[in-house]
């Protein structure tokens, strides 16, 4: 994944720094260990792909097992991974890989109970762009996993003209045309609206699709039966579990919801560690 | 701050890539742009710094001035800042640095709660190393805003000797006394116990801190009672706004509460932008 | 622009090294220089602001003004830029400056002659993937300068379904499905197909664009007939100037022409540098 | 070589950004592929080592056999390289290695048609300074496929006395003073001269090689007399596939030619590949 | 370890550039070879993990092997490791593993001179932050290696409160507080003191640790006295080898030597090297 | 200078890290000062413009002005450099930019003295490759402020072909022709012999340069007049401030000397502050 080693080896440094002195002191190079990543609390999980490979980052030599595979649902109880190897990096490891799987968990988490909430809708729920500096692609890999969908991923893959490009092109009719004029022949034009009006004069200029800004959802439904099927629709803006049906109920196509990346509550999972023999007996120690 | 602009290159990178397609079609370079950034929720703001340098990395004709201070508490309608100049830079910015600005507000904005929460206790509401990914430094420093205090950075900068170590050490005594004699002299030696003995024996051992691992309050009293000055006690594990009053009244000299940085809830602001006249008039477009 | 920092000073790296050894041993520090960028090829200029970065990233005090806008058509003789300052960093960083901007102009000069053999047809002229590696960027830049067009960027930001992935999948219908299924609603979907068979079924799996792959002009005729606006239809593989008239004639919306990027030829054009007086007259030197 | 897992990682980062949409979409990830890269035109292979670090870089269990050795003659049809392994990364890596693969073949084929031109006389046709950006330790390592000799690598390795660098010193016996007195004893000084007064100057100087700026070749022929073996000619400036065998026939040592690098036609190659199946049958998919 | 191998890199990309001129001309690829690292010179070892990695950053096919632990003590004649492998990286990369490993053995030479001279006395010989730019955590490994301690990695992970800061704070008492409110429960205050009114207020303010700033051996024992255990007492400043023990008889806890890191005379150490018989014999030169 | 700036900010980086602690809690951000880098030990400067710059990094108000051009002799209480601006840019960076300043002043001070010791001979000191890893290019720099010059930078820049070399490639006449066949016509072929046999050898080879390894001087002075002028005679190893002198008086046109450059004895320099007013006076500190 783009940048993922980058990404966690900056996560290493803040955290290991010029190293870790408690485990430097108090654990003997050749001590071993082994455990187990314990999910304590119902939920979606991802990102053991990552633990994975924070601990390959710091010792080739820790084995990391996936107990389930990434997006499966969890119970408390359950366990997600199994490690084994040297105890040094284990320890020194346990916190930055924990930091990603909780995370990230806790976004496919509550994607997976927003998507439960429309099931039966032909909908999609997607992201947004308000996500954590620095794991964008983390986060959507995280939504999909939790049933989701994504919008664009930035400002290049994708067209959303706003009231700020309307007014400065000089309508929806003028930007509209820029855009299409401008762009690759393989990216779409969104358009945001906030009332028929705009909703009309988008579909008249040629918008792929529309999205319809904070509206009540009955606006949302005359909206969808105005548009009919001649562009896809998005509803955005303050939508939460309390209302996402009745948004879904209105017949829009594609539901985006900031807070799946803004607000995530980690999901909560812990490394228990078991000190284990080194290999080959009471000798191993001498490598150390 | 260190690897700041770094941090903020990565999260233009991630939104922007190869350009902001939207805004190159639909608004002119000569246009030019004001607004501010408005708050719509009641909290602490944490984060303006990183909305300047946003803009500042992506076009140096951007104006944005603060007119709140850092760390202030904001209420719904409150201006936070104000910007102008060339409306592109403006909205291709807005998000990231709205990114930045809406998560460390909420880190600020839940430390500052759970800190009048204990207020009249002599006791310190401390961070974790349960942070973000790569935003450890800002998230720490959010935390100072919201009126915490840090616990240790990282690895590196203190010691904390938990269950893992001392069984690999052979014991607390053993573990404190190879920790002292391995660390420098500026690091304190902090033991993690999960009951009275272990308290004991931390003391016995030399240790500079003690931390009190998931234990109920009435024996957060007690082990307060043991140490009697001897030694920092830290009360960690399950702490919430239900109960910190509780455990500050146990008499403990510092909280650790690892939700104020892995379960962020993003204060609500947002960035509301008016185009404005050209310099020079109608001419200025001529230079676009 | 994405980087491009980051490539001006690898560029700069790879020439200068530890050192540009001439200039340091035979041009005193306080000898300054004024010249210009001549022309001496007919052609569209691209890169003038590379050149403006790449002296700026040597020394803040060298003056570059460019004096033809980007994607100018240019004749011998004419002055595309003038520059002084002081004449160390004037000739260390010449050679880079040119590299780029030879090779850019080269780009659009091959783009808008292209671009003028197909005018009065309605189809774009677009690049494709075929990019010098590290400088896809700015060479998609320079095709639009040229009257071009751009495809999608990357492999991110657009679908294209060639063979490999259609038999992947399992044939046309189900990869566009599985495309449709997983990919963000802002991206559209483009099928390579290679008779008229593939145009039927890429329609009906309801494709929103269809490559001819080799086609001859007259199937992408009958190509053009059968999708009837239903779809764009890209024209693709073995276009040249002799040609590409013939292929706008099928009807294509698109033709996309590898050569634009992985075979250019850099068009003709030097620095040329005279010294001039330090600033201050004869006691200017004292400083260096 | 220098930076080049850097340079190939750039190349991928801008060619896959986030992710392959298509190959995601419509491959699954057990999928095997086995294939080649075929060639389409005569020339001078160039860059199949480049290929095998672009899919090392994607995925360690791609396979990839060179057939030829780089800097062998090829003919259309031959098979230069097989490939096999999962089809994902073979998918997803294709196009930046034949990027490399077809630009550094360009420049060695044509390095070896200028070669082939002067075969018979004593010289040497070199490389110059007008290399792509980024590339220029790859361009010269092709140059060398081609049979060809490289200048300096850059203003660090090599001193080459120019028009500019003699009037800032004043006068070519000043800067070849100037140059020996400041410059490691292991680098040679070239003077560029344009005349034959420019030689004699040179030569008294010491020069230890000389360069004939566009010099017709009846004046290359009176400079290398004049020259008699106390130092290395050089001719540069214009040299062409049509010219090249009467400047060689002037006697002068080094031949270089810009057009070598700044000016590369693609040799066209391609990757032809086929599906596989799964290693172990069809249960193979099952670890997807 | 932080950011060892980039160090590497750079010191390898300093060193061969765009490539090892001599080596690539008269060295055969398929050449092999074989040599040992070998001491002229007494003092301690430190930075074979070093050089083992240097190699390996060069070629994966040159084995090193260690023939004595990091912190050995070592005499002329010692043989410290043995390397084989091909000859070509061997010869490329034999400067820089040396580079390395002679400056860290100096390090940890100079240490156990110093260590040595203090044995008996209960006092810790430590570094300081005049150390090498980029070269600190091996330095200050290589100082543990012979037998010291360290001081604080940084400004990050220790407080000492020097002149300046006391100034600024108003005061030593003002001082320490303002530390003990600013920073992490985990890190301890050190104050530097010129006299033993400092040393009392310092004491009275409930520093952690003093420092006796250029004090005369008498003076430091009277604060050693006067501090009697409330405190950790460092001595530092113009601390040679002939006045060290003298020192430690004052009875401080800690001596601080800037010239450990700060002025490292090398120690002597070669690579000898014999060519070796390719793998498979005479055909082993085929694959180069 | 090639990549100062990156070595400057880790050089930053490995000494602040997340922060400063102790300027942070005790010197408010107002708080302004005033100094001078003062010398206390007599010797060569070097290395004042990266002091500047590493302030400048830090924070762009800080002013540091140079008292003495780089390369003066000084003596103790000479003022070298003055500095004002905020107090805490100026405390945080003072220990990287004695670093930096007093280890480059203690080589420039120690080639000072090494060629003093042969003045009146026609013989340049040259350095060696055997400098601080990272620090080579200002190493070089330094050696050439103290009158030294340098040897080539690298591997890269010319060709010195040692034993392993001969042995490789055949002899010595092999490897020059070896050499130069395959090297850049810029630069010059050295080779190393030890003793008379070698010198006859590499000039009847064409070597351009020969150097002489731990010859006695006897032994030199008979290599000169075998050369006679042919080729540039180095001298090398084993050579001291004791013996530089009777080296030079052998004729050899070079001595090169490692120590220059791995064995510093960092020059005595501080930075002395004396607190200043902030602007404006006493309303300063509101800004903090």
């Amino acid at each position: 994944m783009w940048g993922l080693d980058e990404l966690i080896r900056r996560a290493l440094d803040e955290d290991i720094g010029p190293g870790d002195l408690t485990t430097a002191a108090t654990v003997p190079p050749s001590t071993r260990a082994a455990g187990v990543f314990l999910c304590k609390e119902a939920g979606v999980v991802a990102g053991l792909f990552v633990c994975e490979r924070v601990f390959a980052c710091l010792d080739a030599a820790v084995r990391f097992a996936p107990r389930v595979p990434e997006g499966a649902p969890v119970r408390p109880g359950d366990v997600l991974a199994e490690v084994h190897g040297p105890a040094r990096p284990l320890l020194t490891g346990e916190r930055v890989a924990l930091n990603f799987l909780r995370h990230l968990s806790g976004v496919a988490t509550r994607t997976a109970r927003m998507v439960s909430l429309v099931r039966g809708y032909p909908v999609r729920i997607v992201d947004t762009r308000k996500t954590t500096p620095g794991l964008r692609a983390l986060e959507k890999w995280a939504v999909r996993l939790g049933g989701g969908h994504n919008h664009r991923f930035g400002l290049y893959d994708g067209v959303l003209i706003k009231d700020n490009h309307i007014r400065a092109a000089g309508g929806i009719t003028a930007a509209v045309r820029a855009a299409r004029a401008a762009v690759p022949h393989t990216v779409k034009i969104e358009v945001e609206v906030e009332d028929l009006a705009g909703v009309e004069e988008a579909l008249a200029a040629g918008a792929d699709a529309i999205l319809l800004d904070n509206m009540p959802p009955a606006a949302m439904r005359e909206a969808v039966e105005l548009v009919a099927g001649r562009a896809l629709v998005e509803a955005s803006g303050g939508i939460t579990e309390a209302n996402v049906a009745e948004v879904a109920a209105a017949g829009v196509d594609i539901i985006s919801v900031g807070a799946l990346t803004h607000s995530v509550k980690a999901l909560d999972i812990s490394m228990e560690l078991e000190p284990a023999a080194p290999p080959g007996g009471p000798g191993g120690r001498r490598h150390g």
